[in-house]
Order: structure tokens, then C-alpha cells, then sequence
């Protein structure tokens, strides 16, 4: 019998889909979060419900409103990064503000509510390195906060990504077989893969170091 | 001129009317954000909103979803505490699991993409200290959380009321011109307070003990 429930954060990305996967893995009764913020890639939130149904999980669906938002990922007269490395100079302009700040906040209340004991985010510090609220120290000093801001203290958040490359991530999935021909990586918000941003790039890059094709480009 | 950007969060009570007067004479340029959560004492909203336009400040409501939230805020059929001192038996059943991190999060998400340098919220353990996401550590710590996870890490969140007990808040208040017959405080959803709530009890000891009228009674 499964008893420990956790919450995901399902983005429709190869992370989060793998995350999902090991936390199953590890014996969790998950509930996933998707999120729909505005974003121009809104087709990954198809993939993500896509995914919470091959994974067998109930998942909740929110739209929430960050008006204020200037990221290439919500303003289309804000250029996508493609210089395939845009992590390296800083932080890309793909960056919302506080957006794992306010997911994380909303996962700690649904899992506080459900009675979950961990919440699952598939951040990572490579590839995206530019985004400050993927790093360890930000999820380490989140915790901390939530567990004297709740009622629960000892929910946790859980990245079990954090110090994987995008190839080991992909190479861990296979293994767990997450339907990544379902999962969708690519900013641009077009039907098909730009292949030019920087999501796509490092995705390309990854299936290509592990010699096989992406599932994605065989659909 | 005013230079120094903060966001407030208002609720259309007597904390955040005054913080946000606070925060004023200290020289901020305010913007304020407004919750509408479902909550059924909706009143505040309108009330949040009359106080903005009292203080001359520009203010955004954002409608945030949390349909798991099991609150004698937002569910009618869960009593609401009456016995006057609920905070000392423990968390109220008027907590809302997150509320505050949930808040925050939008607001320093907002305060970055805006420059302001400050979110100002009217949190005090006096009173209500039975929310754990009011209490100074969960404050130190997400201030210690956003300094890693937001790109403009010296945002600050000013909580001047902290350790003020109700009375000492009103009287500052009063020195500042709030107005307080604006101010919303009752849970219960009904036109007028209704006198019996935890929130109107602590709303009309603080005036008894001044001496004074409620305001609000008097219009």
C-alpha cells in the first residue's frame, strides 16, 4: 500500500517528468501541480497533464497572474536567448521573477493540506545555471523558511536532480521509462521545436552525448 | 521627491492600513497588491482597495486560487473561532495553510520586477500568534530565502508592526491619519462585524483600552 503522498511540480520538461518518475520510484502517491502562467510555450502544459496521465497521478492545474512578468518566456517582443549558453552571462532573459518562489509556495500549501510529507521540483543547477531560484542555496534557505512558516514543519522539498547534467538526467528516465515523446522542452511556443533556443539546445545536446534520438522528433 | 519603491500588501485591516501609512512617512512610493482569495469576509477587499485610494497609491488585486485551503475563512461550514483567545490553543482554524509565503512570494516577485526595494507587510505576533507564517523567524528566514532565489537579492521585507500589541498599533495609527472607518477586520462575511469573531474581539479591546470609538461603529 502507498502511504507517503508527495506533491510535484509538473512543468511538461524532461525534468520534471523524470523527477516524477524517480519519486514514484521511491514509493510516493504523488499529486501534481501544473502551472499556467501566462507562459508562450503554453503547449507544455499539455505535456504535463500528458505526462500526469502515462504516470497514473491527479494533478491540479492553476493559472496564476504575474502581470509585472518581462521574460522572453511570457512577452513575445522579448528575444529567447539563442546563443545557446545565455546561463553563462548572467541571468537570461528566459528569468521570471520569483516564479519557483510562488510554485514552491503553492506546493507547500496543497502538500500541507493533503497531508504530503515531501514536494518534488526537478531543478537543477546545470545547463540553466542563471536562474538564482534553481540553486541549492535558494531551495536549502526555502526550506528553512517553510518549516518555521507552516503549520507542518517537516514537509520537504525534494530536487533529486539538483547536481545532475541534463544527460544523466535523461539517462536516468530511460531507465524508469518516462514517455519523453510526450514531454515538451522548447520556449518558443510554435507547433513544432524551434531547435534554436536554448531549451531545445541543451536538450538536443543531451540525446545527442547519449547516441540515441530524441522520442519527441520521431512522433 | 520619492525615490525608494516598496510594495505593500494590503488586506483592508487595521495592520496593513497602518503599515502601509508607515511605510509612507518613511518615504516610500507604494504600490500596493491586493488578495482576493475566496475568502468570505470579501469586504476586506473593497475596504483594501478604499484605503489605497485614501493613501493615493496605485494598487493591483490579483485573484490566487488554493481550492485545497480547509479554512473557517474560506469554507462557511468550518466554525470560525469565538472564544476570543483562539491563537493560545494552538493555530485557529482560521489559518490558511501558506497565506503568507504564498503572498510574499507574488509581492517580491512584483517589488523585483518593478525596483522597489521593500515589501512592507503587516504581520505582529501579538494578538494572532497562532499563524506560523506571521511569527519574526519564518520572516528572517524567508528574507534569507529570497536573498538567494531573486536576481536583486537586497529586497527587503519590513514588517514594523512585529512585536506592537494591537493598541499600540492603532495609536500609532491615529498619529498618522489612517482611516480606520475604511479599515475591514471581521471574518464572519456579513455586512456588519459581527462582534463575536476572534478579529472584531481584538479590533474593539485595542479601541476600549484607548479609550476611543471604533471608527467604524461610527459610521
Amino acid at each position: 500500500m502507498k502511504t507517503k503522498k508527495g506533491v510535484i511540480l509538473l512543468s511538461g520538461g524532461i525534468d520534471s517528468a523524470t523527477t516524477l518518475y524517480i519519486a514514484k520510484q521511491q514509493g510516493y502517491h504523488l499529486r501534481a501541480l501544473i502551472f499556467e502562467y501566462k507562459q508562450l510555450h503554453r503547449k507544455e502544459i499539455a505535456a504535463a497533464k500528458k505526462i500526469a496521465c502515462c504516470a497514473g497521478i491527479d494533478y491540479q492545474c492553476l493559472s496564476i497572474n504575474i502581470p509585472w512578468s518581462r521574460s522572453a518566456l511570457t512577452d513575445s517582443r522579448i528575444p529567447l536567448p539563442l546563443d545557446q549558453a545565455a546561463g553563462l552571462h548572467g541571468i537570461p532573459s528566459t528569468y521570471v521573477s520569483g516564479r519557483n518562489i510562488i510554485f514552491l509556495s503553492y506546493a507547500v500549501s496543497f502538500a500541507e493540506s493533503i497531508n504530503a510529507k515531501a514536494v518534488f521540483i526537478g531543478a537543477h543547477i546545470h545547463d540553466y545555471s542563471g536562474y538564482p531560484d534553481c540553486r541549492p542555496e535558494f531551495l536549502d534557505a526555502f526550506q528553512a523558511a517553510i518549516r518555521r512558516g507552516l503549520k507542518v514543519a517537516s514537509i520537504k522539498i525534494v530536487a533529486p536532480l539538483l547536481r545532475k547534467s541534463k544527460k544523466e538526467i535523461i539517462r536516468t528516465g530511460l531507465r524508469l521509462k518516462v514517455p519523453y515523446k510526450f514531454t515538451w522542452s522548447c520556449y518558443s511556443g510554435r507547433r513544432r521545436p524551434c531547435g534554436r533556443c536554448d531549451s531545445c539546445y541543451f536538450r538536443a545536446r543531451a540525446f545527442s552525448e547519449l547516441g540515441i534520438k530524441d522520442p519527441l522528433c520521431e512522433k
